[in-house]
């Protein structure tokens, strides 16, 4: 192991300076692993698991049905979005979770463009998260309007005033680069368009305030640094003077105006209410109601500092024992890096299998990206010490070129 | 209380003879309570707390991202949809389970909508369950389809060559009463149309053939008898010989032939896995999957043959004891009979929250239903016996004019 600032010590006194030391005691992570995937499934805080056994036992089991107005599951959708709302910059009002990310995706983009009748370019970035590709997809499809691939490098250079919506996601799944969410919309007004942001790898990680960027719209996972488990349903948000003309296509009687009247007609909800359809999962909303308190008193600097502090130790690690092996493809520079630091490699798919048998979890995109997740949350430099020391290890063994790892998983 | 046929002994003579019996030992039910509302909110089977620990402490937070390979949630989805299947007469491989109620209705229905492009209208009725009709006139607004509402009691008078989809649910959610699916669907069918059936208050509950029946398409909803836990997930169910050129409006990347490819076009996944679209809540779908083996070796007949009796008896004790105050709204004819019973009366509310009171829980309908459900796993002739003496005394004291309901709880 090389001395000076980059051993072991130096790694321990970065854990001990921050100010976010105390909240990996929240999570139950494995004894043994070095988990760097949060930025795929979130680890698992420790008030989940008392709080899903009594959702289950208390409020349906013994509640049952009373547990709509008792336990207040009929406004649980808007009580977790409200735990949402500091860490993107909007209003306790102004989130909803309930669908999938794909399905709520497709719910905002339509309505999105729906506030633009006039115009007939949907603007998407082609190296995008292909689930968003394949939604905007349909919706133009089904809107009868065009979409726009536009240079990743300089979105917009691809806005005019055809363009009824700019659609990016902030921090790229695969690189990890950020882009520069109020200049984009500032961008996308400029032409009169709509600007909406997919959150799914920046909320819970990195600084993000809807308001003072003047957003549109926005949607998000939270199975990934809002460690909601696995397929958590996503969140969206809609700028307050959007939603009384917000028109989604897919009403239901959630997002009614008056649900148990069961009326014929539609009449939508006030406000970002209306964003429901069906009956939401009591039980995935409470898990994730349950874990958002993770969050509690940590302030936006204190996330990026901290996610910033581990990403810039990576790299520079890697630049120091693994000079020349990997090409670091997330940026640099830190006003455009996200909480994650991707490695390209031939064999990134055997490095990615072999760190894990070791203990450290990151994970694989093809065709040859190593990604490591930096939950600020739970994620210390002593693990990134010892993830980079394992892959120094892995490096020099050749231990990515097992026979077993040249048949791919169908996920990992 | 009466002696003879409709004493308690007699209604505890029935249960001793019941098949089902002992299936109410896998259910979590609250002592003092006779639970009618299992066709709103299924009650909680025992299998499922120790699942739900299982997979939070030991899957998401110990196996964390490995799960999707390990604890198999990548195909959890059919898996769940494949314990369905026997239920409503379909094989394992073609039940898909994964979004809200309301949202697979809007899927199937586009999709089903575009196997007849040449047509212009969706046939619905107009005492179906809101939802239905909000997701169905969302969906014939971006295909530019006409709804047309058709006669509650004469559906297949409105079927010509311009109709794409006949869609019904199968049982009315507020009387009960039961569509003839075989025969609607071979009504659609003469016209060219293609039937897509709401199994929400029948799968379950009574038998559904939809092999049988060559239904094209169904969805249905988890979390009445099928006791999915409140907001389960629905499934969706496409007849084989549509399944290649099914093309559903949210194509998202659970669906694609090859997620973890990241390609930017979409290519559907063979089968009815092309239903899927964003990641689905495995906790959710966990429950569900635990649930669901409260079925196990229960065949549809005896499912059947319990309800009957159930509601035969209600219906039964309800003439003898109540005579001439409720309009019993569920036919009494059994081939048409759902699995609940409903009456009619001008202070249903108060009458419904006067047994809530009292330990009798059913629910109240707008304007004027109080709606009992019957379970068969979990419902006994016993609680038939109560609820109805409870009932009687509600009545005789005249206690649904108290003043607290006068105003109306948002949900019961």
């Amino acid at each position: 192991m090389p001395s000076g600032p980059q051993d072991r010590a130096a790694a321990a006194a970065l854990d001990d300076r921050s100010p976010l030391r105390d909240r990996r005691d929240l999570f139950d992570l494995p004894a043994g692993v070095v988990y760097l995937d949060g930025n795929s499934l979130g680890a698992l805080p420790r008030g989940v698991a008392d709080r899903v056994a009594r959702v289950v036992t208390d409020e349906w089991g013994t509640g049952l049905i009373s547990s709509w107005n008792d336990a207040r599951w009929v406004d649980l959708a808007l009580r977790v979005g409200a735990k949402i709302a500091p860490l993107i910059g909007a209003r306790p009002g102004d989130v909803h979770v309930g669908d999938s990310t794909s399905v709520t995706l497709f719910k905002t983009l339509v309505a999105a463009a729906r506030l633009r009748p006039d115009r007939r370019v949907i603007v998407l970035e082609p190296t995008t998260f292909p689930t968003d590709a394949y939604v905007a997809s349909g919706a133009a499809r089904m809107l009868d309007l065009d979409v726009r691939w536009c240079d990743p490098a300089d979105p917009a250079a691809s806005l005019d005033e055809d363009v009824a919506v700019l659609a990016l996601t902030h921090v790229d799944f695969r690189s990890g680069a950020m882009y520069d969410l109020p200049a984009l919309t500032a961008a996308a007004h400029d032409v009169g368009a709509l600007a909406q942001w997919d959150l799914c790898h920046s909320a819970g990680a990195v600084p993000v305030d809807l308001t003072a960027a003047d957003a549109d719209v926005a949607v998000g996972c939270t199975y990934k640094y809002l460690n909601g488990g696995p397929g958590s349903p996503a969140f969206s948000w809609v700028h307050p003077r959007h939603q009384e003309a917000w028109d989604q296509p897919i009403p239901g009687w959630f997002g009614h105006a008056a649900p148990f009247d069961m009326e014929r007609e539609f009449q939508p909800a006030p406000g970002i209410v209306r964003m429901a359809s069906g009956t939401p999962s009591v039980l995935a909303l409470s898990v994730l109601d349950a874990a958002l308190d993770v969050f509690d008193g940590v302030s936006a600097d204190v996330l990026r500092e901290t996610s910033l502090s581990l990403t810039d130790y990576f790299i520079a690690l890697v630049d120091a024992r693994l000079e020349g092996r990997f090409e670091v493809i997330t940026p640099r520079e830190r006003a455009v890096r996200g909480s994650q630091v991707s490695l390209r490699h031939p064999d990134a798919y055997g490095i990615v299998q072999a760190l894990i048998e070791r203990g450290v979890v990151g994970d694989f995109r093809t065709p040859d990206v190593a990604r490591f997740g930096f939950a600020p949350l739970y994620v210390s430099h002593a693990d990134v010490y010892d993830a980079v020391d394992h892959l120094v290890a892995v490096m020099a063994g050749e231990e990515y070129a097992r026979p077993a790892y040249a048949v791919r998983n169908p996920v990992t």
